[in-house]
């Protein structure tokens, strides 16, 4: 019997965890999270995304999963712990897209991936808790003691995200907003800046497919759109469409941000040449 | 035949390694420890607790230890190395506690955690490296040359703590003192600030308890006591017990070291409210 | 029949993979090669070496993997991405030696390490990736698309170095001269800095033994030889042959950089004490 494409769709866990959050490497919190992942699940296999989205912000985490999640392999939990309302009201949401699952705070992290064609979202119903044995939480590190609990159970198979409550499509929206298009003029934001000081915009490469002859403008600057760093020469600055499809700033050998004095939330805008 | 409580506490090694260090993470330190771990137990799996604990300070790493290890599977063999005696005459101990084991330099980083009830110290005798083929260390870095290895050993299984050395009570103690208790007035320090900028105490929430209506005075502030985060408006300061059971001053969304200008060693007190 | 020597020397992989890069720890970049290493090679056990080389300069990852590839187990596969020039028209190299495998663009990271006896390098033919099923990489992240993947097939036994391409001695050298040697006056430079501020350089603790009694010029400061951090003052500067082996000038339980003043590219002097 053929599958059908909602059955393609499906997470059958692999065993691979991926973690996001905004712990920075200080202090036993992320370690704490991957002890207790192998209290439970001691074949996981664990991998940092990263640590270093800015604090406070589900964005910029939702923001990465959304483009890295397909490069790893199908059946990834991916589990993403960007929480400034932990211990409050926050619901937690368990979302299936793409043979991957994802589990993070119903706080706009996962807001964009949600609105994908098959992805599907279900709400955590916290009486379910006491069926994986996760019992009083702590109030400020839910992290610990229920997201990495509940990777451990969906990674392993025990779970199924369809276990943990109701389906949903009533999910918190992304914080990030698109990027505005007018005609031939589109306009982003920088959404996150890289070890290079390369700014990564939340403009997809595939809106500039429209224009003949793309120009960038970023800080008063107007850069042309290559096709990689080394088009350039050593410190000229240039716009690409970058390996995860958003268009980036950067310079070449350099730093953009400090060259173009530039940081999350600066417009960036693309016009057709003159 | 029924286990005694003694048995019940002993280290049965799991297969997983936890690493502390203030190493940071610039060059190939914590590497190269992991490769001389998989050089002898292949199986081995090995999780960073921090590596970003005080430079030359072991009562940092010490203190996340005794907090952090009950977040691991029991059987975990919990390596750590702030080390500013190496080469010098300092010992190497092993814990073996609550079905955990600890490896670390004996300079008061396992001071608190030796005085645990039911806490086993050993203490290497160096003439036994030989025997796990242990020869010619450096003088610089024992993390690789003599701690990996021989947390490969304890974590294998094939070296138990009490075949390093003879059992000693004589551990030097942490160097950081415990708070100070004086009729209804607590006084403690920040022992170390995270990445949100929480400043995090050695105030233990047990303290707490004894008080009917406790504030928490900090750089001239006085802080209400709530459960989380969230309890307050943003940009409020409030002091928690934080999930590793310690008093922490925090400000909601923002950081409460740099909103005080509050640092490590900055005292703490909690009274009764007047 | 008995293995010849240069049997010996063959690179028979354990599964162990090691990765450098100059990334840091920002964004999904090293998470998205371990993704990618995973989905071809499930058992891959993943080390990160470190990932704070220092940014567009394949000298310090060169200079590191050189010295520390000996701490893993025989049969680890090095992969290291520090790579300016991705995307144009820059080689990729596979190096094999001493039983470990090393896999670079070629662009004087492996500059070093190819001229040690024994070693052998091939050059991949780009042709040959879609046989590898690597297709269409980005022009902007091979690290990804095109580095995890060999490094999955040649630590998984499916490639061998020799299948990559033809071999090779024309090899970028590296970008960090040797040290300058004239009669009893040595003269390196600071290669990179460690967390604790200690100055490494690029002179081999072997030309040392050439001296009666060495003096280490640095900064206008002439400093003693010693064995290890501790057989100084707290407070005061020393010069050691440090843990891999080369010459290292440090400060007792402070940051030598700081109190000298100097940074990487500084040029550091031994003499015959007068």
């Amino acid at each position: 019997m053929a599958q059908s494409p909602t059955d393609y769709e499906r997470f059958e866990p692999c065993g691979v965890i991926s973690i996001t959050t905004d712990f920075g490497h200080k202090g036993p919190f992320i370690g704490t999270m991957k002890g207790m992942i192998l209290m439970r699940f001691p074949a996981a296999r664990i991998v940092d995304l990263t640590h270093e989205t800015l604090v406070h912000w589900p964005a910029e985490a939702g923001f990465w999963i959304a483009r890295a999640y397909r490069y790893f392999p199908a059946g990834t939990l991916h589990v993403a712990v960007v929480d400034p309302g932990v211990g409050t009201q926050r619901d937690i949401l368990v979302l299936e897209h793409d043979r991957h699952a994802f589990l993070a705070p119903d706080n706009g992290l996962l807001g964009a991936l949600a609105l994908a064609p098959g992805a599907r979202a279900y709400r955590l119903d916290t009486g379910r808790l006491r069926r994986y044995s996760i019992v009083e939480p702590s109030a400020t590190f839910h992290g610990r003691d229920i997201f990495a609990p509940l990777a451990a159970e969906l990674a392993s198979g025990r779970a199924k995200p369809a276990d943990l409550g109701a389906s949903t499509r009533d999910v918190v929206p992304s914080w990030l907003d698109e990027p505005e298009v007018a005609g031939q003029r589109v306009t982003g934001v920088v959404v996150t800046i890289d070890h290079f000081g390369n700014l990564i915009t939340n403009i997809d490469g595939g809106v500039l497919a429209g224009f003949r002859h793309a120009v960038v403008h970023a800080g008063g600057h107007e850069l042309p759109l290559k096709r990689t760093y080394g088009d350039v020469r050593p410190g000229q600055f240039l716009a690409l469409v970058n390996s995860f499809g958003v268009l980036e700033i950067a310079r070449a050998e350099q730093s953009a941000a400090e060259g173009l004095g530039l940081g999350r939330g600066a417009p960036i805008t693309v016009t057709e040449a003159s």
